[in-house]
């Protein structure tokens, strides 16, 4: 990749850069928590994790109206990274770790009230599926109170490492250190029942989230 | 906790702020990537994941010498979020994330160069103790390529969310829904070896990280 000045352009390690927006959908759809990053009116930037779905190539987010992250309505970076892995080279420099990031640039539009429930089911059934039909929906007053962002995914930059050590030089390669890669993945574990009491079962959909986080 | 014009004080949410830096502490040293925010020349935000090691107070964070991050000298936001897990609760509106997460503001010193080999050897060993004595260590030409950053947790806002949902009503609780927690950890699996031929055991300190973390 050329070198410029658009900022999605992949500058360092341009070896990783994605262009497919193929990859960048797949990233985007398994990650669970955005890192959104702000300018605030003083000048200095704000990072804030938030739990996010990605639907029909746009991220929601959502918050409270009082927050003033979502009434900030200023440009955002919304950046998604999925570590995979600790690379573990024969040299400390040439460790490093497998990952995929993508970083979405823009403006979210604030979903309009007449539309703010539909984007808030969504946005709950594509975190686990089945949870709209599982939990009460929103009343007036929790929708009054939730603002919903919807980031269109147009303008983004992705970066992929995978695979064994890269070693800086056949030296290195011949070495007697270890060479290899620690895998790392986000699991779920057994669901801890809230029971208050009662003994409700564990519904279907919470157990197949957990069979497809195992 | 008083609303303030203070960026450390956390406005939302405010029964999860964390004002012990002992609980901070223990958030920095079990995470590994920060999502470090800038705001670029042009003043728009970019938030970039980088691995990072939390030693004596500080987070050590390293980059390429050409990176247009690294070479910013601009303030950042450094931000690690540790998820727990999902907190199901009878209505959607209540349901949450169990969460871990720190923001750490400030200006951050670039390590100079009689240093610099110290801190690169404390930040590999911070995240896989034992790596320093089992890995080539940099040459000069690497450690010139290399700038290390040292951010001080001096200026920091901390969010902590554990336990079972928190439902808005009582009716809510007495809904016919599940509810409870799904918990989410980061697990590392097998060591993936890359021979090349040869038959290099894994080493303890890498049999040790993993299962420090299973």
């Amino acid at each position: 990749m050329e070198a410029s000045k658009s900022r999605t352009t992949v500058r360092r390690l341009s070896d990783k850069a994605i262009l497919d927006f193929d990859v960048v959908q797949r990233i985007l759809a398994e990650g669970v928590v955005a890192h959104v990053g702000i300018v605030t009116t003083e000048g200095y930037p704000v990072v804030v994790p938030m739990a996010y779905a990605f639907v029909d190539d746009a991220m929601l987010l959502h918050g409270s109206v009082a927050s003033r992250l979502m009434r900030s309505g200023s440009e955002v970076c919304a950046t998604v990274a999925l570590l995979d892995g600790i690379v573990v080279a024969r040299s400390l420099f040439s460790s490093s770790m497998n990952y995929r990031s993508v970083m979405v640039f823009g403006q979210p539009e604030i979903v309009a009230d007449d539309a703010k429930e539909e984007a808030l089911l969504t946005l709950s059934d594509a975190l686990i599926p089945g949870r709209v039909g599982n939990a009460r929906a929103p009343s007036r007053t929790e929708l009054r109170e939730t603002m919903v962002w919807r980031l269109p995914v147009t303008e983004w930059s992705a970066k992929v490492r995978t695979g064994p050590p890269v070693e800086a030089s056949t030296d290195d390669l011949a070495l007697d250190y270890w060479g290899g890669v620690i895998p790392l993945q986000v699991v779920a574990g057994e669901p801890i029942s809230d029971n208050q009491g009662r003994d409700v079962a564990i519904p279907e959909h919470i157990q197949q989230f957990v069979r497809d986080n195992e």
